[in-house]
């Protein structure tokens, strides 16, 4: 399995960043092909010291590291990413791999 | 389900850093109790950009905050994080959180 991690910096407005989150952005990424499963964080997002600064960060799943390039280059995946850049005010840090469980 | 994701950056010794993550750390984690799975990040970490500064990531799930808490408090617990610092030379970054499916 492979994992896209999307994490988001804390926003100008989490209300409203909320808002756009679940009611846009979850149905319009949820259509990216190949797309196994996608969580989100609930709640804060903390280190051990204290607060992240990171407001909320979403795990999504594919079959491999080639289906997540396919995903980036389909029209859904181009449509997420273009949705992203209207409501990530604080910014949106993306990473990649392959994982597995040990 | 809570998630503690331990990021660890680029180490000065990568090969160093393997041997002693999956030889030593790895069964010393798996011995923190209410640890329910234990992922890592298997080749490297990218950005869609190119090269992250992450060498590795660990996913350990567990069933709630509390419970994250009392692995932090547990003997177990402490021994993982002793030895972290023995071994991420590039330091690494911890985050906690809830986490659901949408």
């Amino acid at each position: 399995m492979a994992r896209l991690m999307v994490m988001y910096r804390t926003p100008k407005d989490a209300i409203a960043f909320d808002k756009h989150y679940f009611e846009t952005h979850v149905p319009t990424a949820k259509r990216i092909p190949g797309l196994r499963k996608y969580e989100v964080s609930r709640g804060a997002v903390a280190t051990p010291a204290g607060p992240s600064g990171f407001h909320l960060i979403a795990t999504l799943h594919f079959d491999d590291l080639a289906a997540i390039q396919r995903a980036f280059a389909s029209a859904e995946g181009q449509a997420a990413a273009a949705d992203v850049r209207t409501f990530a005010t604080g910014g949106a840090d993306m990473l990649l791999f392959d994982s597995g469980e040990v």
